[in-house]
């Protein structure tokens, strides 16, 4: 039959990277593309051991249908260690247990976006996240990053320019592609523009427990009053991704709503990984391998760091993120960047063009993001070589 | 502050099921409410064991991020079951993991339905999908049920009613309130109508493997031969629904469409709850254990006939499911059954009140649900004994 599809989905492409990411499964493809924890990192053994013991001592609570708000003890477990570590959560506010922080970031705009309603964001920006408020109807509205954040005057007149904006989404640390982190007076001056117009403010933090450079700046949350902010985190980056736990913390209105959307969506989040992300969070040893993480983080992104200035001419421009996963490659303004993946690609290495994180998905950039995370250092090592020949020949 | 709410969330109330649910966490309350599978069905054992394995053996692949059209060795795993099994799946179709039959809703309710668009569905239905039709911004549009199934004549009229109806949504086997089957007559005919208006039958069959009398009727999906079906299935009663595995089998170019759908919901299925699923798929006991199901549910189904028997005044109508996990009864015309439920949850028995259950929240309904497959032998025959009392005094 002629399947007549809704117009948030009709012309709504696959990710990019994941698309990109199946066509890498051919091993002799450098892959530079993904967006994945280093494997390294997962606490392998841990998990093994809380898995099996609670599928010896409370399987049934594992296997049965649990409550959509999540896990209660992992629920208490997030917001003690939220309000702990990072001063973020108070008396208003509530933690949702969400399947990964992408539902986290559909259930707000199913909440709060009606179809055409606008997104505000920063140019570029996390693909997946732009594909998710698409495809719930909402039209996501680009606003210049610069080196220490979204530029405030711009979004100040794009909050002027748009009376249906809804949402503004930050990712104020080692940002998704960008690697930029947003500074404490951006943070103040993005949340007091959100306060006068009426805009949530979702704060996506997958990468916080990263840094490997610097020093950390409060999260927004922490400066939250009256609930403006929602606060999104994950244990994808801490833990491992493929158990799809993640958190949002936010006043408890929103919530209940949130998880009225959550019921429709997936009922509630698998209890297994629920019930061992909890015992991981409690069980002793979370502390110890937080502070494992930069590290393993650091020095990948040195082995990047080293390949760049070894093989990258001076006119591609990259950024020095103090945490998370990526590097942005920034060429001159007369190349565009789309070509020149596209011939990395038929010379065997994988990295994200530009293109794929603008809010118009038709735009033109002039870079494109490369991750450190997941290659091995030879192939981090290999490929930079690779993309520095053929930057030496474009520019 | 004051939050927008988007349209479709604004006046979603929670689902009256899910909050019965927290509400019998009263010990002291004997729940005839849940849509729970019997925990004594669940392979724990067998599950244990494979998780265990997978954890040893293939960490990394749990753990890491995986492609959002499932894990593949259950995608072949899955369609190679509904194909031998059920004859269900054709060369133009294709297989997509989701996590949760209510997700399989959500996501064709996306990829269809413009906000307004209309869903037709049988009256009364399953509340979960009812609402996730809801907060996709969607109207579903009840069409009587008769005792062989949705009315096919008020179907035809609902049909040249809405031309902007997408979706027509069935529970074929031992429905969700009530009980019933439809006629292999009337899945014929509903198939011929949704070809004509140009609507996509979604066949939601999460029930059935738990047939306890009476024979097997084809899948609607066997009849479809241009993709006009998207057959949903889960793990949910037949394995556990705590691991939030289901599945879509459909026309490749709709799968495709929902895989985008998909990334932008939770980008992927729980790893770990995937692969223990393909292993107990394949595992060599998943026929056995197919074949023991139904035994537990007739026997459960046993103990609530005997007692509605036993204490149910004559007047009080109840279907005879031939499978699955409720019972559905009707009171005379007079008797508002909401106002019956209440009652009945004073005396410290929950059951479902029909309204529940209606496209239109705010309708009456003289009937309610009842659950046989989750309390205990005594806690069914100690329920009905109060609804029976209850029930003599108002008729």
């Amino acid at each position: 039959m002629n399947y007549r599809f809704s117009n948030k989905l009709a012309n709504l492409a696959p990710s990019a990277i994941r698309e990109i990411l199946k066509a890498t499964s051919d091993p002799s493809v450098i892959s530079l593309a993904a967006g994945n924890p280093a494997p390294d990192a997962f606490p392998i053994e841990e998990l093994r051991r809380h898995m099996a013991d609670i599928m010896e001592t409370e399987p049934i609570t594992a296997l049965q249908y649990g409550i959509s708000e999540g896990y209660a003890p992992l629920r208490s477990a997030v917001a003690d260690d939220l309000r702990e570590r990072l001063h973020v959560g108070g008396e208003e506010d509530d933690v949702l247990i969400v399947s990964g922080a992408t539902q986290g970031i559909a259930l707000l705009t199913q909440a709060l976006c009606n179809e055409g309603d606008v997104v505000l964001c920063e140019e570029p920006t996390f693909v997946g996240s732009l594909n998710a408020f698409r495809a719930f109807g909402a039209k996501p509205v680009g606003v210049p990053m610069e080196d220490d954040g979204i530029s405030i005057e711009a979004l100040r007149a794009a909050c002027e320019a748009h009376p249906n904006a809804k949402i503004l989404y930050l990712i104020p640390n080692f940002q998704n592609p960008t690697g930029i982190t947003t500074s404490l007076e951006k943070r103040k001056a993005a949340l007091a523009l959100c306060r006068e117009y009426g805009l949530v403010l979702l704060e996506d933090n997958p990468y916080g427990d990263l840094r490997f450079a610097g020093e950390d700046i409060p999260a927004i949350k922490t400066m939250d009053t009256d609930g403006t902010v929602l606060y999104c985190g994950s244990f994808s980056k801490v833990l491992a991704p493929g158990i799809r736990v993640g958190y949002l913390c936010g006043n408890r209105a929103l919530l209940a709503k949130l998880t009225v959307g959550k019921q429709t969506q997936d009922v509630h989040t698998n209890g297994l990984a629920q019930m061992a992300a909890y015992r991981f969070l409690t069980g002793g040893n979370y502390h110890a391998h937080l502070k494992s993480l930069p590290e393993i983080y650091r020095r990948k992104y040195r082995v990047m760091r080293d390949a760049i200035e070894a093989y990258f001419p001076k006119a591609a421009k990259t950024t020095e993120p103090e945490g998370g996963l990526f590097v942005w490659c920034t060429l001159p303004d007369r190349v565009d960047s789309a070509a020149f993946c596209k011939e990395a690609a038929e010379h065997k290495v994988a990295v994200v063009p530009g293109a794929a994180f603008l809010s118009d998905p038709n735009g033109t950039s002039h870079a494109f993001r490369m991750n450190f995370s997941t290659p091995t250092d030879d192939a981090i090592r290999e490929g930079c070589r690779i993309l520095g020949a053929l930057l030496h020949e474009k520019l």
